[in-house]
């Protein structure tokens, strides 16, 4: 009976001693520390589970884990504009202070005068135009260092921060854990490839070549003996709403089986996404943080949210709740 | 002196017993074994040393690693003629045995009949057409599919067997020495980037969204509840010549370090990756061997070679010798 009693103390010691070791939840430190306990976190955690496990019915090939991120509103905040458009006003002040005659064109006396109501008055093609008078008419690498240069300086009107500063921790942490679950993440968004391109290394751990967005026509010729890339003033490819499916398949040429978005331009990227066989997830970042962020539920100043929404119970899609669903939004 | 003889004759076993482990020439086995030794081989492996060695003044960051390379005739056979045209020419076939009435089409007609004079007098355009016509009016998976099926039972008319037997098992190896070293290698050809996806993964070892090539308009639709991405009757982008860099931009967005190809239809990718800062490498395939493969210099059946030889030596790009610099061609 000694002998038995001494076997189970050690037992039971050597339990104790391994049993945080052993035991999986306790292995290892939480991936997702800037989510709150609750569905949203649990069902992202579940999902990993299911296709990572070797021999289980959900398992996906390592190379088939594809997730794609739509990036204003789903990976940083584009309220009160897209950081793109705040680029494109700053820029044309500039080109006005370079070439003051360009300040005889509507467009950019609208923005000169800060005259918000003659710009929306140009409406859609003079936005496109204007989009495309400051992202054309030099070469890519020039182009880069314009977007770097810019973001170094330019702060957040609101929280008076560098705009890079403004990626969602939660997000940042998603992207990571799905890594490190043998994932491959891409940036699939409506802004312009060049204009997301230079940073998104840096903020996401996301290299440029798993960038897709928007983007004009290039043209390569060689000055003397130094090639270049000649951005053209001709939109190419309009990577949003039914564009992103699109995108996908011409950049990657496979299905996602992950895929997050934010508003009704995400919409054909999740029912992609998901409206496929075998395990599928996707989720819409709903902001609804008018303290910490912003509140827009379903119609925000720069697109509409109803459509995903709407679709998202039907689909089985996850509404992620800025609010309740995530502890940090930025970094401190 | 006993002892010391015995020491001196311990010391020299132990040498000859580590020799080969201890000495870096002996200690991995040769990363390129179907490459005869020689100043090809040997360029290569000091590239690669070079960039790779840590505190270098030659040493390249991982994530910079980026290396190109063109398909048909750099890394298989493209001879007698493009495998994505022998493809062409019996989808044609078999189109016209599902819809008979095609025949009247003078380019159906010309493919039935075999007739390459009428087919050659209907220019790029009835070319072009024809490839619209065999590329569009499905939706991309079923397009996938047929590649695929077409792929499992197509034979090589001169060396009858399945074309993707006829990658070059030098450049397969060079790939893989890439990958070894931190490389992210890409595929950047001239043929439809959807005829190459489907094999290259298993051929190469290259995933579909490291592929680039030339591609038609797609379009997305909600078919009830099944998403398809619509192939349409209309060319998006060519990716040959002046396309090559600026297919790398758009996709990529990095200049590459190492690039391979072996036509004019490559001289931009190699002067975009060359004509740089820092180290770079290009290589040139060049056909000598009409033996074991096939040998045309300058002037192929399917392009010219001209321009790209003919800077080769003033821009320091390798010119590799198919029937010297090759041990093997083929796997056997």
């Amino acid at each position: 009976m000694i002998g038995h009693t001494r076997r189970g103390f050690i037992v039971a010691l050597a339990l104790l001693a391994l049993g945080p070791a052993a035991s999986g939840a306790w292995a290892q430190a939480d991936p997702l520390p800037s989510w709150n306990d609750g569905n949203a976190k649990s069902a992202i955690l579940a999902f990993v589970g299911r296709v990572t496990q070797q021999g289980g019915s959900d398992f996906v090939p390592v190379e088939e884990r594809i997730a794609t991120f739509d990036n204003d509103g789903t990976l940083w905040t584009e309220q009160p504009m897209y950081v793109q458009a705040a680029f494109i006003l700053d820029r044309a002040k500039q080109m006005v202070k370079e070439h003051p005659e360009l300040a005889q064109q509507p467009v950019f006396k609208a923005i000169v005068d800060g005259d918000t109501a003659a710009l929306a008055s140009l409406g859609e093609q003079g936005l496109a135009d204007l989009m495309i008078a400051t992202h054309s008419g030099m070469d890519t690498e020039t182009f880069d260092k314009a977007v770097s240069d810019w973001l170094a300086t330019a702060r957040h009107p609101r929280f008076q921060r560098p705009y890079t500063d403004l990626v969602y921790q939660p997000m940042v942490e998603l992207l990571a854990y799905l890594r490190a679950n043998g994932f491959k993440t891409f940036i699939v968004s409506g802004g312009g490839i060049e204009f997301v391109r230079p940073w998104t290394e840096k903020a996401y751990g996301i290299p440029p070549e798993q960038v897709i967005g928007s983007s004009g026509k290039t043209r390569y010729r060689l000055d003397g003996d130094t090639p270049v890339i000649e951005k053209l003033p001709e939109v190419d490819f309009v990577d949003d709403g039914p564009g992103k499916p699109v995108g996908i398949n011409r950049f990657i040429g496979r299905r996602p089986v992950f895929a997050a978005g934010n508003s009704d331009g995400d919409l054909q990227m999740l029912q992609w996404t998901t409206l496929n066989t075998g395990p599928r997830f996707a989720l819409i970042v709903h902001h609804t943080d008018a303290e910490r962020e912003y509140a827009y539920d379903r119609q925000s100043l720069v697109g509409k949210l109803d459509k995903a929404l709407d679709e998202a119970p039907r689909r089985g899609w996850l509404v992620v709740d800025m609010k309740n669903d995530w502890r940090t939004i930025y970094k401190p």
